[in-house]
């Protein structure tokens, strides 16, 4: 079997365009369901190849959308873990209702195949370092990473029950090319207004494990080549995340660097940046290496390239 | 600390009747929230201990309800694991927004106590028995399992971030007084209808491991009361079952001899009596045991006990 359409909810967000690019120049249509509520449409590329559909997903989507699509790759998703307490059925609604939407409507229509953004968050805080897709989780720390294990049981529930195959993939926070949330813009956006001084949530030890996008998409290639090859009623769940790890101080001086900057740093304190967040992200990536994946860009590299393109693109606007 | 007031969701339901008379008869004041959809007014106690509230959950609860309650066991549940792919919706409204809100107005009033009616379906079909809760988990079988497991994450997020205390209870099938919902009343109901056949899905072999509500009433309490003992920030899973486990053919031939019947038994065939149902269901049940725990009713006995159960509730009503 080979690929000739994809659909990408939530294609026109940082991993959705990587992955529109990467499949629209592998020759493969591509249809985008996004809502634009953080998705940029001038980020995508022109092309004939790709169909750009506005639709909010926590209303059903129309099976005539799934014709001749060959795989669904569910990328929608409420990315923002930190604040799931204070507005809790976001994540409820937007990771769990709306995968339960789309699966519904996909297998219905008779679509076959599937990708799942999940999350290194389901795992919680862990007491395995590097941490295995196939350990027991103790207990959730944000309701964020409670959804993704939802949205995980969601799609191996439709493998059981309607013989479909279905990858998910645990990823550790990714960065490079249309990189839009998450500490490290949350740094570059601080320095930005004020070049003086820079405020780190926590002690600024938490070691986290930063992938690159391109590295991501070659993962992702691995996995939807195999999971292609399978029997039906396929589930399985990859961890992606880079071999290294660094500090989140590490971090901020890279961005300082990149940015010529030499700001005063003040921490807030404590393990965590705020309750939730992971003081240790590191995950065991032996699967997806199994499959034949290799890492190329490290840790610190990768936050370099994200923040040489941050410039960049703010240069260009 | 010591307990002096409990609010019950599901109050009205099978289980939900038990824990009100088990606390009722300690001298505790009970609270029973329940939309009474399933649950029965008629099988609750007369006492001035109780107050019985008609509420769907699926709307918040004031914050008035939870004065001076000391613990809230959540047992409001959609309860059919069956169907969970045809209402596909109906797992999530009911097991996890619900949960959502009922531990988010708890929470914001200030309760500290929690008990959580989770499922052994949560493990899906698990490669190792007896089961113990510290497993990986590598796929869901049904979307109620998803609900449950997701329920438990609720629970252990807000443990975290709120530093309340919670216990997760994934328990077999329930059999005892007021038993209303599952596959022991579902024979008992056909051979009522026509004694001279029965039909079993499946080939009968599937192995299950009933509890009797009295046994499971005294394996809560020990878990309630080591769990007001602890710290606050406290979440912890626990398996309820029997230590023995019976084939369905058996528990078939416990409902007969108890009816006096002698019906014709065919089967549908297969491992397993529907997509999603476990072919084999045996909990460790360890962890509840070392809390001093002991169960005193042997399988097929609580089979036995719950059939003359039914047989004299029918007998007045």
């Amino acid at each position: 079997m080979s690929i000739k359409k994809i659909l990408i909810t939530g294609g026109a967000g940082f991993i959705g365009t990587n992955l529109t690019k990467f499949y629209l120049e592998k020759g493969i249509d591509v249809i985008i369901v996004d809502n634009f509520s953080t998705g940029k449409f001038s980020n995508l590329p022109k092309s004939n190849n790709l169909q750009v559909i506005e639709h909010d997903l926590i209303n059903s989507l129309p099976a005539r959308l799934f014709r001749d699509v060959d795989m669904v790759m569910h990328f929608s998703a409420n990315a923002d873990i930190r604040h799931g307490m204070v507005d809790s059925m976001k994540d409820i609604e937007q990771n769990i209702i709306v995968t339960e939407k789309v699966m519904n409507s996909a297998v219905k229509a008779g679509c076959k195949d599937f990708i799942f953004a999940s999350s290194a968050a389901v795992f919680g805080e862990p007491n395995v370092f590097p941490t295995p897709e196939n350990i027991f989780i103790p207990r959730q720390t944000s309701l964020y990473g409670m959804s993704k294990l939802a949205g995980e049981g969601i799609l191996s529930a439709y493998a059981e029950n309607y013989g479909i195959r279905a990858s998910a993939i645990r990823f550790v926070s990714i960065v490079g090319d249309y990189y839009a949330h998450g500490h490290v813009i949350d740094f570059y956006n601080k320095l930005l207004e004020d070049p003086y001084k820079l405020e780190i949530l926590g002690d600024g030890q938490q070691r986290k494990s930063y992938l690159h996008i391109n590295d991501m998409m070659n993962a992702l290639d691995k996995v939807v080549n195999y999971q292609i090859q399978q029997e039906e009623n396929h589930f399985e769940i990859y961890n992606f995340g880079n071999s290294e790890y660094c500090k989140v101080t590490d971090s901020a001086n890279v961005i300082i660097s990149e940015m010529n900057l030499d700001p005063e740093i003040t921490y807030t304190g404590g393990k965590r940046g705020w309750v939730g967040d992971s003081p240790f992200v590191h995950l065991d990536t032996s699967k997806i290496i199994n499959l034949g994946w290799k890492s190329e860009i490290k840790v610190l590299d990768a936050l370099r390239l994200t923040i040489r393109w941050l410039i960049n693109a703010n240069k260009k606007f």
